[in-house]
């Protein structure tokens, strides 16, 4: 009956019910355990549409899931019992603004969408999570999401100037705008990137273009064993910074050969694939540097090559990791991050959790940031392999905190890593975030389960 | 007697109450009208001090105005009756650590003392407000600060990965830490950056760094009108990004050259400052671009150097222009920003403003970003210009609103625009800002009459 009142407020958005349609809207990628059963997922097509959702949802105390392409990491679009998932997918207009270099971009759009059409402009839109041909700009605005150009380029909050929010009692608020600086009144901007659908719903991102790079150098190292690997990071990031700075363990990379035949080295105890874009002498400079940093730290082979296909496989290789693994089981991903002078000790740690709970951790990494993502797989039919995998992916985040690092660098915290927030953050930062949702979101209707 | 209460719980700080020194807290540059008296000055060396303030201003019901080197420009640290201001310029400590490319500075180090420490490390902390020499880094975050690189090295949040912050009650959050990549719960790093401490005291930053840029090429270009400026501007921006890209009109050229006699052109309409930091041939090529831009928009005179002396001395030129026309009379200073398209239609705007009003206002801009600064010069002995003045000083930012742009940039709302600021946000944007106010600070003993 409320549904019918829902129906009659929307003029444009589809509200479907049929169960096979509600189970597919129940999880993202993360698949979090114990899933609610929506009552309705809603598409909007705009603002508008949002807008008489959330009211709709306020005046009927509906839970709201807001959900962009579904592939989130962490489980931040996991439906709730008796509420509503409101989908994104079908708001895609884009415009560009080549003079301002800015575009205005509905959430819906997908990151590799994005990309295309500022390229047409001769505009680059960094951020690049490995997801990027799936996910969507919105769930990339939710979960503050980076990927491999971090290290030079930062990541989206750093991209985005202007939002278009709808809150949890459906009042739209434009804020920021096409303006590179603007200080005018408390960052709310800001605040509402990485919020994860917590504080309201993105329906429109005003992000910040830069004229497209030049084509890139890659040097390669091969290493006998992580830690030695980790060293010559440091190494690198101590002097200069790479366009990339790439991470993977043996078993990443026999996990990505066996999948694809690339002609990986299933040998390598780790791999370093590191990019220049520099130009002129500059760049061949950085390369160099970056080769020797690896010989010295005990590279067994160094490869590097100017041509930006052949550079591009080694990219493609990395970003594979998290497939080709699932193909071999179910995953628990990790997305820890430390101070990178932690970084060796970290990866020490995490091998070291491994051995003890007996269970295979694969390690990719952004290693340039400190932001690692040790991937723990299940044996579906090895119920107590699973129990040991739960275990040692808590005490992955323990040993980050520990030393100063943060439980998730770029996923978000969404439902599985709520848990570890506290112990992170400290009751006090929890209390001044708890505060800042209640000031929002008083009802609480807005994504509950996720962070808090 | 409150004032012995306060001495007894603070250690290190020191609690100053005589009367010259009282006055010499009650303003900043901005010279806001109506400032009060305090009844003392704080200068705190801690973290525990500014608690210890903050605990007995929240039993006391105390209002507290923090302030950092006292050269605002929008009056955010301007002293209230019966209050406390509590001054951070005595806690000037960092620690640079080249590996991880942070340092965590304190609030009272100077933007050049940072960029100074920093360097002997070959790293730069790029944001540089034309008073990098006298203002704080403590500042700098509360008003978001700006400067000529952020065209394409962008602003201080930018750079921004953690804070210490008091807040009202005087709990101690630590938020953000030494991590590129860190999305763990809220965005409350970036929500405390730009708050002019309405939300609390920062006591403690850490920074992004990068590696020091190369030395870099100058052209300077010379026009017959400010129009004709201000598209060649749209010209580079609409295909490169150079490390600066700064305005002078004919006004801010003349009181520069009266002040310091450079050899610059008096005749000039405007004038145009563009840099390149790319290197090799890259670096030639943007140079000769910006050249031929400026030609084909109506430059009488281009001159193009890769002496980084000669070309620091036009900045030089540039930065002077607020302290040269402070020379001809009391200024008031704007900082308004619009979309880049809309800077020919700005400008031409807050000529027709100068001409109406009939008083004279110079302008110089961070033309790359769309960020101008109007400076209305008051003659003290005419009450009717003054009077004339302060209707320009409104007009400029109607228009700018009128055209999608902000009321600051840079130097942060503080007393002087607070009337402005709904007008740019809309009612439903300020609600939201006072529901995270009250949320933060319920007493509202947080710098009272700035921002809100």
């Amino acid at each position: 009956m409320i549904l019918d009142d829902l129906r009659a407020r929307l003029h444009t958005a589809s509200v479907l019910t049929d169960a096979d349609v509600l189970e597919g809207y129940r999880q993202d990628w993360a698949k979090a355990p114990d899933p609610g059963m929506p009552v309705a997922v809603v598409r909007a097509r705009s603002t508008e549409d949002v807008q008489e959702v959330m009211r709709w949802a306020s005046a009927h105390g509906v839970p709201v899931v807001p959900r962009g392409a579904g592939s989130g990491l962490s489980g931040g679009a996991t439906a709730v019992d008796g509420g509503i998932v409101l989908s994104t997918e079908l708001m895609r207009d884009i415009d560009v603004d080549p003079v301002t270099r800015t575009a205005t971009v509905q959430p819906g759009l997908l990151n590799i969408e994005v990309k295309r059409a500022v390229a047409e402009h001769g505009l680059w839109y960094p951020p690049d999570p490995s997801s990027y041909e799936i996910c969507s700009i919105g769930g990339n605005i939710a979960t503050n999401a980076g990927g491999l150009c971090c290290v030079k380029y930062g990541v989206t909050t750093d991209y985005v100037l202007g939002l278009t929010v709808v809150l949890a009692d459906g009042t739209a608020v434009r804020l920021g705008g096409a303006r590179l600086k603007d200080t005018a009144g408390l960052s709310l901007t800001k605040l509402f990137v990485g919020s994860e659908g917590t504080l309201g719903v993105v329906t429109e991102v005003i992000v910040r273009l830069i004229p497209e790079q030049p084509p890139r150098s890659t040097v390669v190292g091969i290493f006998p064993d992580v830690v030695a690997c980790s060293d010559a990071v440091l190494a690198v990031t101590r002097r200069i910074r790479p366009a990339m700075l790439e991470f993977m363990d043996n078993v990443s990379i026999r996990a990505v050969e066996a999948d694809l035949r690339m002609g990986l080295d299933t040998s390598a105890g780790a791999m370093l694939l590191a990019q220049s874009d520099l130009t002129g002498p500059d760049r061949a400079a950085e390369t160099e540097f970056m080769a020797e940093a690896f010989r010295t730290h005990g590279a067994s082979e160094v490869f590097a090559t100017d041509d930006p296909e052949e550079g591009e496989q080694f990219t493609v290789a990395r970003r594979a990791a998290f497939t080709s693994l699932g193909k071999t089981g179910t995953l628990l991903l990790e997305d820890v991050g430390v101070p990178l002078p932690a970084l060796p000790e970290l990866v020490a740690g995490i091998e070291a959790i491994s051995a003890r709970r007996d269970v295979p951790i694969a390690l990719v990494a952004h290693a340039g940031d400190g932001n690692t993502h040790p991937i723990i797989v299940l044996a579906d039919d090895d119920p107590d392999r699973a129990h040991r995998a739960q275990a040692a992916f808590g005490e992955v985040m323990d040993l980050a905190i520990g030393m100063g690092g943060t439980i998730t660098g770029e996923h978000g915290v969404g439902r599985l890593k709520a848990p570890w927030l506290p112990a992170q953050l400290g009751e006090d930062v929890m209390e001044l975030n708890r505060r800042i949702k209640t000031a929002l979101d008083p009802q609480g209707i807005l994504n509950p389960g996720t962070m808090f």
